[in-house]
């Protein structure tokens, strides 16, 4: 190979993030030596910052940059809501939409039986503590609508049932759809059409 | 936006890489920020590395280390064979081959009236001067197969017409296809079969 060791590494990196092979990292990797000022320094420097900074949400699992984020630290986002995703991805694309003005709670993936994932290995347990300690009235199952995605939003319902007013996004979302491909536009339907669960 | 000024601004910074649009971007901040000490951390130190070592060599165009890149000071590839490639990630995809023992000029692009890109504008008037300075016996024009690149490997022939043996790569090049997204037994093939330009 023609290339020095640190190049070779950085394209091995780049080759680990999701949607990137060995051939697109081996072409973004030539892009950023070409474009050194404009793109390879920046980027250097806020991977740096953000690698100092960024952290999970104690709370609700959103990703920022202290114990406590915004939305949860946020006095007018306690109105009462509490919006279930999977995962930060959800939380962005909900909060693109502009449609949610609650809180969130960030499960860091779904029940499954398969992969051995139960209940404690999401946030499940810090969900069923904020619904009372919060003072939540409604909890919105925000899940994707794959079987692992509805089997985790039963299991949550089932835990909470009586406790709140139980919804999921309704209309719009499509079957074995994901949230976070979803347009803005739909994501709104979706929410303002929201149904009992 | 739920997200801090330092992880939109790395969002910002990784859509802006070849074959990542805004929504892989995020998936691969989020990818980044999970994977902290495994990923994030290495991807800035060695991005760092890489802008304060890669630079172009000057003799050829190669991405490396080094003013002059290893493969121009080998005298192992002082064959007399000097392979012309539009860009690095040709050069790499040659080496992976393994097929050529020789050394690479980069022309970094193709002529195109176009995008008004004359000789002046790529590695053109060095690949001239390279001829007879380093006793080039054979120039192997290995350009992509599109019309820009027949182009540009027709004007360095009538340009070095007459000095040195002049090759194109032969068959395992599809009409239209770019040398870097073939595997290395077509390239292998291709060079092997090496016919008269
Ligand atoms: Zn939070
Ligand atoms: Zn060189």
């Amino acid at each position: 190979m023609s290339s020095t060791k640190d190049i070779d590494a950085l394209i091995d990196l780049m080759a680990k993030l999701p949607g990137l092979g060995p051939r697109s990292a081996r072409r973004a990797v030539l892009h950023l030596i070409r474009k050194r000022s404009l793109l390879l320094i920046p980027l250097a420097d806020t991977l740096q910052a953000v690698a100092e900074t960024a952290r999970e949400c104690l709370n609700c699992g959103n990703v920022g940059t202290t114990d406590i984020c915004d939305i949860c630290t946020s006095e007018k986002r306690a109105n009462g809501e509490l919006c279930v995703v999977e995962d930060v991805a959800d939380l962005w694309a909900m909060e693109r939409s502009g449609v949610f003005k609650g809180r969130y709670h960030v499960l860091g993936g779904t029940l499954s039986a398969l992969d051995a994932v139960g209940p404690q290995e999401l946030r499940i347990p810090r969900l069923l503590d904020r619904v009372p300690s919060e003072g939540i009235t409604e909890v919105i199952l925000a899940l994707n609508a794959t079987i692992d995605g509805q089997t985790t939003a039963h299991y949550i319902a089932d835990n909470l049932e009586g406790q709140v007013r139980l919804t999921s996004l309704a209309q719009g979302v499509p079957i074995g759809g994901e949230l976070d491909y979803l347009d803005d536009g739909t994501i709104t339907a979706a929410m303002r059409a929201r149904k009992s669960f």
